[in-house]
């Protein structure tokens, strides 16, 4: 068994040190992409804005149309109606919102005819969330937009949620809100 | 103490017979005015459709606007919100809106500024109650319309409300509503 014994570790030595090191190499390189873009996935969420789910039955804050005369039709076009879920009616009230906030602003296309106008497809939808952990960069206030009726197909990167933040800001006696609830 | 007692028999006998005949007279009016003012209080609430408090706090079923160019501006000119309860809710879902379920349509005035469009003062609130033993003329439907922000100021007569729902019953499949619920 002795002599059994060593020749193997010597095999065992030469495997490593040809092609047992590009194994090993490539295993460890394995290793970091899966410790790196798991890493990321935990980042990812916590950072991420969550999908509204069922927003539609939050309380209606108020309603505004964006005509072709605004300097704001191109991206924002149509009617468009905010949302508040319990936490953030909380907030309309005090002038504080809870972390568990969030808000709402649904984009629909308009149709008209014969000067009725009605509502049409979903543009998009703009959410605030508050969390006052998470994103402190923002105020406490986490930024999203969803593309149409979708739920994953987001459109703001970290550079926008920015830029919301630089105008919300503004709002400072309101919690970096601009619209009120509309009895 | 026997004696004492007659004399006091006859003089309140005497008392009915005239000035007290009078008062039982007067009495028996007064009673029957209460008993016809309860009942007509009674059969008033009965029928009259409660103004829905807390509507705001309701479902948002959908928005439309009327413009100038439509035929109904005169009246119902501006943005309209349609608002619904719970059990409404359930009506939309399966096209049979039980007892008890509520719609309000939230009528407000429009301001235009560079075309943006913001909702101004309430015009009305028409309201639409189901209750199928009240409401037996109308498709178990109450009609209601209160003007501007009051909770009393009632417009809908018996002729108005029969009028709400010979148009409304058009909508045999829908049970009397016209509005979709947009998702």
């Amino acid at each position: 068994m002795g002599d059994d014994t060593m020749p193997i570790r010597e095999n065992t030595g030469t495997l490593v040190s040809g092609a047992g090191r590009r194994r090993v190499i490539f295993l460890a390189l394995v290793a970091t992409c899966i410790t790196t873009w798991s890493l990321s996935l935990r980042a990812k969420p916590n950072d991420a804005v969550p999908y509204p789910a069922g927003y539609r039955q939050w309380t209606h804050v108020k309603t505004a149309l964006v005509g072709p005369q605004s300097p704001a039709f191109e991206n924002s076009g149509g009617i468009h109606h905010i949302y508040a879920n319990e936490k953030a009616m909380e907030g309309y009230r005090s002038g504080k919102y809870p972390d568990g906030s969030v808000l709402v602003a649904d984009f629909l296309e308009t149709r008209e005819n014969a000067g009725l106008t009605t509502e049409g497809p979903r543009r998009r939808i703009d959410v605030m969330v508050k969390d006052s952990k998470r994103y402190t960069t923002t105020g406490g206030w986490g930024f999203e937009q969803f593309r149409g009726d979708s739920q994953t197909d987001r459109m703001v990167t970290a550079e926008t949620a920015a830029k919301c933040f630089a105008c919300h800001s503004n709002q400072k006696e309101r919690d970096s809100v601009f619209s009120e609830f509309r009895k």
